[in-house]
């Protein structure tokens, strides 16, 4: 059997682990040399592939592959951008074939959330349909930890880890100055479908802090919430609130849209978190802070989850084992065995079967109240957010984050444009 | 020499590490039973010695007060209750030189920022007038940085760490997604009247980030910045920016102040951050993301600087020596010997020096032009950002922070009014 090259590309917002899994994939395809040739990836995503911008990854060296392990963001540039149905622009779907087959590429990895495993089973399928076999594998990641089938998601366990650590110092912090100062701590955490990450901050009630979590799931109800936090101020000094970006008001509007205008008549410039923090204000004059953590969330490889870590190098190394027994139009999946003692192994879903289908929370995992999360949301979550898996820093106390030379393969092909 | 008591107190906003000081001044005091009895601690602060609402940290075992070394927040609480002039309220002062005899209490060990230095040197002067002699000694804490003669403060060393980390990794993340999406990050930082923790985020420069640092130092010119940004995005593809809390504009309005109101006509509730980040959307129309890290960066125990825990510790050892050695309104420091390689020791400063004195950043720590640090300021902060000193973590993957018992000493006197 012929060697054939593999082509990597990272899709969509990136993670502290999407790296892990990058340096799985590609530190097992040079364990398969006889069968991988080389590694090419997408620069910035697919994008790369569409333009023929392919890094040679061959030309990096093994420790700065295996330092993308330590290494958050996206190594090789990710992007946003989805391709549209088969039908709507079969172009698209062509071109990345051609390059395929213009740079020998029998393998296609791709590491990302529900567009892309869409974008990947439409690979599969055109394949099939040009008469050019290429090997589809979908690597799951995402913060937002909505893929289906797959137990959670590479990313999501080191978010959910920095957020319910971060949410405990603060919490410790605003404890120590309620009795005269602040008393309300605002946290603004990510996930606008589905509430997996603002369940984190909700595990710091095990920690015996008072904290009420906005969910997107859960229609805000200001008058309830109002009552909520002045129960919590009354019965502990302070409370620590945890908001969904995607947490919004009955009719559907996001609490950010609050039609705050600045002087120039612009919509308004804050998240969700300062909406909150002055809705108690007004209602209760307690001092509040705020935080919107953002980028800084899902970009924290500095307390990333050791779960998470693992999971997201034995996904990519898995998607290319499964690759090398065969396997097409597939995702390898986190399978949990049991939860007290964790134990996972790894599965594998049919690609027809995760695109295109968004795992919320489950109703059972919300509290009666909708403001916390149950012993069941618990058990799923701690383990996840298990163990620390440090990155090695210099002498100057910063983290040695590797960049990659980032080197081009020579095009062979004529410019197509987006 | 007969037994005394010590009374310890927290001052104003927490940090990192204030419990790794009162961790060293209680260690301490426990080797000298001789000489110090028991150590009571103000309950929220010196509030806790006005009210006769004092701890007695003798009923804490010794593994809670060890662990007090990585837990963040202030474990007896704090608080932001400045003492008026001894003219404007002489009765406060007394009341404290009461409390401090009738506990049998010999040295008051305050640890905060420049009002607590000057309450204790108020009460230093006091004691002699009274005839109640009383060491005080101050233990220094701010993450601001802006006290006098110390090399810096413990508690800055750790935001510091946190803020150049965090903004590295949160640069690495928008430059993965720079290509299709996001090319401008805006983090928002502590510090209002001092640049010192926006400084931190400029380190970021060292790893090839196109970064910008706004101070409180150098007034606020849009245009000059705009077309900063647009340099830096041609050149690199992304910018990011840290813009301190206390940025403002040449007539000295906060960049926060931006005259927004909501629906209601309520002034408006962002921050620094987002109102820079929507001033670049308006100029070159550059996608953005932006955070504001509030508490979370000042009690990121998670990621302390182990320079910074440990001098937390030596400083608060240190007040407890120099009060058995018989010195009365001090403050003990960090004296720096070398940065390259970082050599430090603990000196003393007389209060009188120390009380109602800022140390601004120098000049020559900011760049020419205006927007990043010197390698003059760059071999001041590496060294206190050095090391990482990891808190213990549960099973459950979050870090074993102590509550303390914080059990009350029997009250001798008659109630007080604040």
């Amino acid at each position: 059997m012929t060697a054939k090259n593999a082509f990597y590309a990272q899709s969509g917002g990136v993670t502290a682990v999407i790296n892990a899994s990058a340096c799985g994939v590609i530190e097992t395809a040079r364990k398969h040399k006889d069968r991988i040739a080389n590694v090419y990836a997408g620069r910035n995503g697919i994008i790369g592939a569409l333009t023929e911008e392919l890094i040679d990854t061959g030309l990096e060296s093994d420790a700065d592959i295996a330092a993308l392990r330590h290494t958050p963001s996206g190594g090789f540039g990710s992007c946003r951008y989805k391709l549209k149905s088969l039908e709507a622009n079969k172009r698209e779907y062509e071109r990345l074939i051609e390059v395929f087959k213009a740079h020998d590429i029998g393998y296609f990895f791709y590491n990302g959330g529900g567009d892309s495993a869409d974008t990947c089973f439409k690979v599969s399928q055109l394949s099939e349909t040009m008469g050019y076999p290429v090997q589809a594998i979908h690597v799951p990641k995402t913060v937002d930890n909505d893929l289906p089938i797959t137990d959670n998601c590479p990313g999501f366990g080191s978010v959910a880890k920095y957020i319910a650590v971060s949410t405990l110092e603060a919490s410790f912090d605003v404890r120590s100055m309620a009795a005269t100062s602040t008393k309300i701590f605002v946290i603004e955490v990510m996930g606008r479908h589905a509430g997996w990450i603002a369940a984190a901050g909700g595990l710091v009630e095990d920690n015996d802090i008072p904290v009420l979590v906005l969910f997107p799931e859960v229609e805000f109800d200001k008058d309830k919430f109002l009552a909520a936090v002045k129960s919590k101020v009354e019965q502990h000094g302070f409370c620590t609130i945890v908001v969904s970006e995607g947490c919004h008001w009955p009719d559907g509007k996001f609490l950010a849209e609050q039609g705050t205008r600045d002087a120039f008549g612009h919509a308004q410039l804050g998240g969700a978190a300062p909406v909150v923090a002055n809705m108690i204000k007004e209602a209760h004059g307690y001092k509040f802070h705020w935080a919107v953590a953002d980028y800084l969330q899902r970009a924290a490889r500095h307390l990333a989850s050791a779960s998470d870590v693992e999971q997201a190098y034995a996904l990519g190394q898995a998607a290319v084992q499964k690759a090398l027994e065969g396997k097409n139009s597939i995702m390898p999946t986190v399978v949990r065995e049991s939860s007290n003692p964790y134990k996972w192994s790894i599965g594998e879903a049919s690609l027809s079967e995760v695109a295109n289908v968004e795992k919320m929370m489950p109703t059972e995992f919300i509290s009666a109240d909708g403001f916390g999360i149950t012993p069941a949301c618990k058990d799923y979550l701690y383990p996840l957010i298990r163990g620390e898996a440090y990155p090695p820093y210099n002498n100057n106390g910063m983290p040695n984050y590797v960049t990659l030379k980032l080197a081009s393969v020579a095009k062979k092909l004529a410019e197509f444009k987006l």
